[in-house]
């Protein structure tokens, strides 16, 4: 199996909205077969704590941040909540969004409940709100926790958005997490491998998932099983947590050129940045995902971009 | 960020709801910006408790006592049940409501089951309320516990219920506080950061949050966090338990001034006072709420104004 | 605050059905602003206890009996459940109804579990009943157990439940009980007040408590407190268990006239009866509810018609 | 209160329904007020446990038996599954059926956790299926176990059901049996009278109970309590385990003539004969219940069948 | 009983749809009255425990082996999940489909919770996807766990998806597993019994069972009596842990032969295998199921093909 630049709408899109599909696909993977997301929606998912203390640009404190990155830098799409898309979309109509149709708060830590989420609007409201926001709106994202014992009415709402995502041409991405307290080894990689082929059965276009942690320390290698196991649906990782540029970045070309990754999905790697160096941060990790930069020329752009930043303040 | 005394429609109103959207908002900020709302969902909230009792004006006991004030006070908002606003409101037709749409009493103790509030009416019910009623209905309140294991429902209840107020041209402002098993300390300020962060997620357009405790004492300081994280989601405090008017207006300007807040929501503070103390307190709140009034300013004009009411009886 | 006899719709009610709503409270009170209704609902509650047993009538056996009553006495309402109303209604035309839209066993204790009770049919299905059976159906009726943790769901069916029959041009009752874990006694005067405030804010028309039992014995003037939250809601007292005629009748003109009840709301005192003593005493009460009898009046009033009847026999 | 053989439709019957739910009784009770109803619904509810082992015929180990019996002998109706009546229906076209709606196993224990069974098929489905199969159904089914925790749910269900089979002009016959952790004796009389007058306020036209356990061993004595609790609603028992063709026609003779109730509900006690068995024991119980045979006559009407079975072979 | 080739449409498929399910019944069956149906739904429900590792052919990493294979292959029909016919229906047009409509992971193991899993695209969203889809599928899937406490919405999901699909035309295909912690032995011969009644009485086309185990060896003989059970609803083993191809095939064909089942279902013994050797494998199987075949004969095809596909490479 090797992913290809265009995709072709699943039979689950009528006819008349495959061309859309198809369109869509490209738009968000700027006509590479791959992504480079924004994680947006994390004000939900971890509160403040990704957005204020030692460590974080006092830029992040504000949600307008998030907006003002993706909209200076090249990504391929930002996922959010429609509530943030809907107050502040109309400053910055050339997003591309990702509604984020559920979410939660990180508060009930898995050893006193399962996780559960749940789906937000419905998709009658969404056509609504895409018809009067007029914003490119080009996929919807939701969070499943299989293992969980809210799994059931998880998957159930998974599979009917990924359907009604597909109706209207839009895209799904499925962010994939096993959690609960049946879950011993959240990044088992064989699990990883499990739950990529889950959302797979789901219908998902995408599918998040955390980097699988190998025994050997070989977490590309070990991240091929999924890749393989999502079948021809894409793949991508998720950034986790801070870490140094180039570290990053190398990371992310593994995960690209070992495993067969289809992108990324980085959130606070990139917001907890002042506004210039998540920028430079963002054209590095575009410059891996969709323009086939080495390491060492991402790394360079990136150090390149700062430069010219603080030259010209 | 700052804040302006005109806000711009969120997307999610359609085109042709928007000016009435602004409309309703300068009308329930008086054209400042801020609100001050009187909190009059207690009796359900906290059943008699605050309505009877040492120390609580006999005015109290009567439900009407709440309209009384409304109508004679220069407030922004009166926020309570449809079920009292549909009762009395046909005497009180100058007073704006904001429609708390889910409410819950306090007798299930927190340590012994997590907070859990349902919507009660549905915005079909709400829409044939307001024509029979003709009444000016300007928003719609809900409260959410983010950390209870009941949040997932909430969350999904909050953003629908925003999403159609703005459907309707109508305003949205969510109480959050965070509640329930995992929760150790429920004004901690990064955590009511947090919560006043989901809230902006959720589309909010303002949020009512406790005042949080810092250790160091500074409170309103401590509050700026959750301003700056609630972004152009204005943030407004709950007044809390009934202190003296100095103290109660001092702590009032600190968290306009100091922290940016956009208003207030009190409740208790008003109603257990007599019909005349309430008014004057009412009016000094507004004062440096929507006028601009200093605290020495709004105290004399609070004891000028009870002398007035004393000599007038 | 005072009762009239006269009572203005509450704004839920669209302008069109006003006046059938005034109409239909005229009717229940019989022009009075009080009412006596007859709690016929034990059938379910009580399962059998009530209707079987020492100390009870023989007639009582039959549901039928509960019909005899209604339909000999002078009563207001009889409150039941719409499957006993649809297979008896058709041979007693002339009783006005309350259709107690939930009701549950004892069967399950509150240390068990806590109370939960469900709405049966849904308006619409109420509606072709009141067009098919074209009896005087004036009101609906709903339990909700404020304390349970199946608060939130009764609240809401609660508030929707007064939103409909006030929609259609009828009247609503809570019956509201504080009950559950968590609630330590349950005819606290203090929380029998709090959930007479809850009702009014749920838009009830009329509120059934407990009796409270106040410490020092003056369980009358402890009522006063709950007539007050009430408000405009007016406010009825459940008639507890059997008693003797003159006591219940001392009780019942002490709620009315020391602490303003609207009313009663009487069941096993009157069904445990004989047919003739059953109507002799509901005559009895309604001469202290509906028509300003002393208590001497009243209990010579019955004395009376008990000796006309086993004349006649 | 002594039973017609006709019955007047109740009030939620629709005026244009009557004449069908009048014919619809006589045809279920052959015109006697009484039902025969061969209880075929156990392969839900005792899985195969009836169906094979020690004592049990061979030829019950076929769902098609239920339909041999009921086709060939002299019953009033016979209650079962949609799937069952769907699957067999169109060979077995003269045989009345009563749809039973809900059902579950009984693999889950009483004492592991509270019984709960819930409504199948909707009547907008089996509108559509009575049109489809042309099928004699007179009636529908629902199980209701007063007591369970699951208690508020069923009882709505049951509603409703009542509700929505009289809109049909269709006769409702629930099953009423207390069980749970609450429920300490599951056969006490006074109990059984409880949620057979529950069932009265449900609106059944039918309650099936089991028979009570009476302390002095009078137990259809003890069943007379029920009978009147019931009102207007017919009661019937269930027939109970396996036992002798002259004991349990001697039980059902008493439980007409001595209790007054209106018919039984058999199951294991037919289908667990051979063919000709069952269908003698049928017509034996039919004699009884329906054509007011004596024991004695009923007796030997079963053993002249048996005969002439025996004969034929 | 004995099965035929054909299958009389049950009364729930209406008239006009009855010659549409007769084919349909033809076409999954090849004629025969038999099925040999390939589970694909695995990747859910065992994640990649049952795609990767020790003895798994590397071909099963990817999903599309399973496509390959039933395209290859004589089969009857593959069962999976919507999401996956969808994304590679478009280049598998000659597979017939089962949409298996609900499916759950295995991670939360049994002893820790019930089993549940819910029903995932509603009837009217699967409309959409035939129509869409234009592919061939003839029948829809859905698992059962008897037994869990969750049983109560399974059992009305399983009843409703089996009368929706009858209202199209198509066929129905309950899984039905007893298990839950009130569940001792899944593999009971008589609990199997049991469960396979219960898929009958829910209206099952084709019940699934796990073959049972008999205490004294003779699980084929122990399947009889699921098959009498289960009447005119056809019975079908699941195909097991993965085994030897004699071993395999002798047990399909006893219980074909000695039980009377109507067919099988396989999974792991098919996909785990290279595609060569699966589709030997799978038309080995079809030999017995539709063609007829002795177990020698069958083993025998299997060898040559195999030795065909090697000489083939």
């Amino acid at each position: 199996m090797s992913l290809t630049p265009t995709q072709k709408a699943p039979l689950d899109v009528p006819v008349e909205r495959r061309a859309l599909y198809e369109q869509n696909f490209r738009e968000m993977t700027r006509g590479t077969g791959r992504i480079m997301m924004m994680a947006a929606d994390q004000k939900v998912e971890h509160l403040n704590d990704d957005f204020h203390g030692p460590g974080i640009s006092e830029d992040d404190a504000d949600p307008e941040h998030l907006f003002r990155i993706a909209s200076r830098a090249r990504i391929g799409v930002m996922a959010t909540q429609v509530g943030l898309i809907a107050r502040y979309g109309a400053d910055y109509p050339g997003i591309r969004y990702v509604a984020k149709l559920n979410s939660k708060t990180h508060l009930v830590p898995t050893k006193m409940s399962d996780p559960e989420s749940r789906q937000w609007l419905s998709f009658e409201q969404l056509d609504l709100f895409r018809e009067s926001s007029s914003l490119p709106i080009l996929a919807v994202g939701y969070t499943i926790y299989p293992g969980s014992r809210a799994e059931p009415e998880m998957l159930r709402e998974a599979a009917r958005l990924v359907y009604e995502a597909h109706q209207r041409g839009l895209l799904a991405i499925l962010w994939a997490y096993p959690r609960g307290a049946a879950v011993a080894d959240e990044r088992d990689p064989h699990l990883i491998a499990g739950v990529a082929g889950l959302a797979a059965c789901l219908g998902a276009d995408f599918v998040k998932v955390n980097e699988p942690k190998a025994k050997d320390g070989g977490n590309a290698a070990a991240l091929r099983e999924a890749v393989l196991a999502a079948g021809r649906t894409r793949l991508i990782c998720a950034g986790g947590k801070e870490t140094s540029v180039p570290d990053f970045l190398k990371r992310l070309h593994a995960q690209i050129h070992e495993a067969g990754a289809a992108g990324n999905a980085t959130g606070r790697n990139i917001h907890q940045r002042s506004l210039p160096e998540a920028v430079a941060f963002c054209n590095a990790i575009s410059a891996i995902t969709l323009e086939g930069a080495t390491l060492d020329e991402a790394v360079a752009l990136y150090q390149k971009e700062l430069l010219a930043a603080s030259a010209a303040e």
